[in-house]
């Protein structure tokens, strides 16, 4: 495979990427290659873009992570699956030596890399990743569906870390693509959902999806969860706004005993309501990325459809397209969720 | 009983008592009459003293709670108890019928009634108490040691909420009162324990428990924790302080998912660390007052000598001079604990 060569994205600084032919990699022992189909724009990938992520990245980077292809061939000592599965990444690699991973927390090793950010990603033809990262998928999965699998294991992890019941009531405070997959995840997981967001655009496709929405910035969120539940709040909240107003919400929102999910990154420290915590008892609960479980239930909810992939897919374009894609991603106030077609599997 | 008289008490506002004889309370249906034994003075009756709850409590309210007694008198169809038992009140009235007594949280019951504050309380000769709030007592145990038992309970629901196990560290930031209580219960548990605290005063009385220590405004905490636990950090949190630099030390000292108790009462919102909660997938948990198991726990620990009470009681007055028991504890900085010695049992 020394000989053969790819096209390859390579984000170079400043907004732009090159699209450029580079010889393949071939998978080192316990590695294996996969041939790339679809790999979603994660927001990350977009703060990349940006430029916000530069000292990290550096200016030789593929990136992309939200990827689904093909085994194209196994390094040495691997085992259990063959060419030609299709399968997708789990894109995170730990050490196996720090105490996150002495205590079994391996996705939130000290020293985790993230595939695609840390080491090259997956928006070239032929991705070269840990064995240990791959997951199977059922043989008459779409592609392009699955390229949600990462996305939803987010949401999977989120709502898993809830301990959600059956019959309890949601709020999801933000309504980008995270927070309507968790919508959509608490919502198959029999939690009566109501998302709040104040962008008409993300209202309207949410309502598009089948969720109660309210717009905070147009009604009183408290009273309406009130008025929702006799008064006895939200049982689980999801914080993915990033936002102080949202941090303001969580807290008053919620139920007695309720856990509310740290699913935003906030850079800046919010002022919490801390007295609401010993109050109510509530219980705050920060959740990151995903466990090998998250990704099993995130394929098993793709693969029975609980994912509406055809409203929630708002674009795709090829790889020769890369930087259009960013580019009207960027300026787009509809986009949920944008796919580069890497190779024609 | 109706014509029998006793000495109570009474918050005339101002940082002001009177000790006045008044007509002693025949205990109603399902109500018993305990005739008090100690009361210790708790933070929350400083805050009475201080004025700051004048709205609350009035000025013709018998404070005290943490109380311990014997049973002088039963109402109709109170059963399976006796007078001369020894026994406390778990100060909680719950309405029985708001969301949160509906879930079985009756101990933060929306309009949850705190006896001794928006009641008459135990700085009484004879208190008449709802029935369901009484634990018996074992027959040797000292009443003077069981006035501890609703502040122990306090921690002991602190250190179960944490869900602490057997050889796990633990940082207590705070080390008043409440703190250096949370402190032995943790120890009792198993858990390895630093407490870290700004007061010299309060941290003399600590070491004298047996406590490891640091000042944190002396030395650096979060290095002191990662040299002990070899990077990992703390795996239970209890910020006891209500302080910014209290909440700023909790997330920095915490292991990866490790549990972080908010115990302390926090009335400005306090800027927290989110970031962390994400990174880290730390999980901070509300506790608030206790559940019955909660003094079930604490009348174990205090009848085998688990809490150091020769040395954690401080000062004993009689009834008639709560007036300067409350100001001798206001100026006193190494007090732990005064008691109110209310009647001679
Ligand atoms: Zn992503
Ligand atoms: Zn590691
Ligand atoms: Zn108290
Ligand atoms: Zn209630």
């Amino acid at each position: 495979m020394s000989a053969q060569t790819i096209t390859a994205a390579i984000y170079r600084g400043d907004k732009s990427f090159t699209v450029e032919t580079v010889p393949a990699q071939a998978p080192g022992p316990s590695e294996v290659a996969v041939r790339t189909a679809f790999c979603g724009i994660c927001g990350t990938d977009m703060h990349v873009y940006h430029g916000n992520m530069d000292a990290r990245v550096g200016f030789e980077r593929v990136i992309g992570h939200e990827m689904s292809g093909v085994i194209e061939a196994l390094g040495d000592g691997v085992e259990g699956i063959a060419p030609g599965q299709k399968v997708v990444v789990r894109p995170l690699d730990h050490c196996g030596e720090c105490p996150a991973c002495a205590a079994g927390h391996q996705h939130i090793c000290h020293k985790l890399k993230f595939l695609g950010l840390d080491t090259n990603g997956a928006m070239q033809e032929i991705w070269v990743v840990p064995a240990h990262t791959i997951h199977a998928l059922p043989d008459d999965m779409r592609l392009d569906h699955a390229a949600l699998i990462e996305p939803v294991a987010v949401a999977c992890h989120d709502v898993r870390m809830s301990g959600l019941q059956a019959g309890e009531d949601v709020v999801v405070i933000g309504g980008g693509p995270i927070g309507v997959l968790v919508a959509m995840v608490a919502r198959a997981a029999g939690g009566k959902v109501l998302l709040s967001e104040v962008n008409p655009n993300r209202l309207a496709i949410a309502e598009k999806l089948g969720f109660e929405t309210i717009n905070p910035a147009q009604a009183d969120l408290q009273a309406e969860v009130n008025a929702r539940t006799g008064s006895k709040g939200a049982d689980v909240v999801f914080e993915v706004s990033g936002s102080q107003p949202g941090v303001d919400a969580m807290t008053a929102v919620a139920a007695t005993r309720a856990r509310i999910v740290m699913v935003a990154i906030h850079a800046a420290k919010p002022q919490i309501d801390m007295f609401q915590f010993f109050w109510r008892e509530l219980k705050l609960i920060g959740a990151r990325v995903y466990e090998p479980e998250d990704y099993d239930k995130a394929i098993e909810i793709v693969a029975s459809g609980g994912v509406d992939a055809e409203t929630f897919i708002t674009d795709v374009a090829p790889l020769s397209d890369i930087q259009a894609a960013f580019e009207s991603l960027d300026r787009s106030p509809t986009a949920m969720k944008s796919l580069i077609k890497v190779g024609d599997l």
